[in-house]
């Protein structure tokens, strides 16, 4: 399929937690249906779609009877194991591309794309066991952080290697999976750029927004991000050519390090991204909606931005802080329609409006 | 229930078109479900609800099962008869109020209660046959409109009178109906004031903007309506004077002439108003959200608006249209899902973005 999808067509979603929840809402605006896909029951996106299938990945059937039911498929997360792709892709596009999944789904695979672009990342090293681990320590310096090289999401699979002598226990919270050492970068801010490229190849970026993390979780995402002009070019192109050489078809979302030395790539997301929630109000086209345009062939938005917002997440008991932020006009309400609110789980943002856009 | 509702909690909406699913999308975004009752299947609401039913208004026992899967009921149109009302609020509030939809569903009625609160009309008389109808010529003057008292929706059910011989035609149009003659009034502008009202008591209002119709239909709502400072206050005030006298919970869409002797009320609507989809993306808080607030016992938003917009209704083939509006950076399309494009029905619209709020 390279023509546009008309409205009406149907959109499958893997995966339906807030990420598929505001797809869904998005795809509705151009006038699209939603189907999600999801193993868990009532899954947020479903209060906002026009179908769900509830199974689990492994279920090859009910993987066939989703992508038989629906115009293209795309996600909200990037650990769709192999099998149930294939099933899909026998019959339906997959947007972003198998390529891309291939890429994100592995540390290492992710950073050794990323350093042979000619981009620079912290440095890696694969680890597999205690000898490789040894020699990564040797070579990258400590402290440094040992990661799973696949399924890693919001800290977890990491821990963190200070001294020669917590190896042996890092390499056992590993639990025998491949991992990755990572240095540490000295960055004196991290920044995410949500990069969209659409069927026919342009590309348009948002200004890029500054990241504040607390115990591993984002926290906040502010635009305007205090950048030289040099660096929001540099942040642009940079997205602009990692999109490119993926054949990329959608949003993504790129962290990156601002460091004396330039940019480092610290992660790309095929994805919508949770930096990005505050193009919900500080654009007329948003990251979801992007999404949706570039997986449909639409024409993108130009990424312009109307107002300087800052994206605060409500993570586990913050959204007891709703009834008090329903009562600040400057502050737009997300929630996920989460039953339970557990520590550390996402259950909305804010985006506050700060002022009309600052920077042009 | 005077309780805030908390989210989870699932809203009741009668009436899936495009106002019901914008309400929806809205009640999600405060972590609510969305349970739609419509009588046609495939409503567009039903695509982004949690829950449809399909069954006539006349179905007391589908509605009592509607009802009792919801924690408060609203309604996206007027005209609902008085018994699915009764059984509804059997077992669950109606928000907003019976007194209010049995004011607002006649014409008549609509325009006593708003001259007996001191606001002005256009020059009316009630006609329930042709004596009525001449006297109502000879106290009111022609040109002059004949229309339904009842179930009139976008230039329906009326008729146009512009000399005596025209009455016969036009009384016949009726077709037996009681109905009631409107003179016309000598107006520079229409503007809407889209208003709020709460649960204890608090109003809030956007600025009014200017509609400009054609054929009869809203063509475009721009915001700021050119007003003076005088004349915006008192539109303010009026509309919050019906609110208060009809001790509505809700948003209501207050229609208004601008004439050399003031602000004459032409319509009220008891509910989201085609003259307020600007505040999807002029404002934080929109007119969705800011009615399923009042409903749900949640502090209102202020109204307060960011941007300057002008909203463009999409009716029948202007549908065609959306390939070269969504190449526009500037606009922002919010398409209704429906399937077929008939003259005349409102297929969706777009809120093209002029610039920062140019008046605070």
């Amino acid at each position: 399929m390279t023509e546009p999808l008309a409205p009406g067509a149907t959109i499958g979603i893997l995966g339906g937690g807030q990420l598929g929840r505001m797809l869904s809402v998005a795809a509705a605006r151009l006038g699209f249906r939603c189907h999600v896909y999801d193993p868990a029951p009532e899954p947020p996106a479903g209060h906002v779609a026009d179908r769900v299938t509830t199974a689990p990945y492994e279920d090859t059937e009910a993987l066939a009877a989703f992508a038989a039911s629906v115009d293209v498929v795309t996600y909200e997360f990037e650990n769709i194991p192999t099998a149930a792709l294939n099933a899909i892709e026998a019959q339906v596009a997959i947007r972003p591309n198998r390529r891309t999944l291939a890429v994100s789904q592995d540390r290492l695979t992710e950073k050794a794309f990323v350093t042979e672009l000619g981009l620079k990342t912290a440095p890696f090293a694969a680890v597999d066991d205690e000898v490789d681990l040894a020699e990564a320590m040797a070579e990258i310096g400590l402290p440094a952080i040992l990661k799973t090289r696949r399924l890693g999401y919001d800290g977890k699979g990491q821990a963190r290697i200070n001294r020669p002598e917590d190896a042996p226990a890092a390499l056992a919270a590993m639990d025998g999976a491949p991992a990755i050492l990572e240095g540490f970068v000295s960055f004196t801010r991290e920044i995410s750029v949500i990069a969209a490229r659409g069927l026919t190849g342009e590309v348009a970026c948002y200004d890029p927004g500054l990241n504040v993390h607390r115990d591993g979780i984002l926290h906040t995402t502010r635009v305007p991000a205090p950048l030289t002009t040099a660096q929001r070019t540099d942040a642009v192109l940079l997205a602009g050519r990692l999109l490119n050489a993926l054949d990329y078809v959608g949003v993504m979302g790129v962290e990156l390090f601002v460091t004396p030395d330039g940019l480092l790539v610290n992660e790309i997301a095929p994805r919508v991204h949770n930096s990005g929630h505050w193009t919900q109000d500080g654009c007329m086209i948003d990251q979801f909606e992007q999404h949706i345009r570039a997986i449909a062939g639409w024409p993108l938005g130009d990424g312009a931005r109307h107002s300087d917002i800052e994206m605060e997440n409500l993570i586990g008991d913050d959204i007891d802080r709703v009834p008090a932020l329903a009562r600040d006009p400057a502050v737009a309400l997300h929630l996920y329609g989460k039953a339970e609110a557990r520590p550390g789980r996402k259950m909305g943002h804010v985006n506050r409006w700060l002022g009309p856009a600052s920077l042009k």
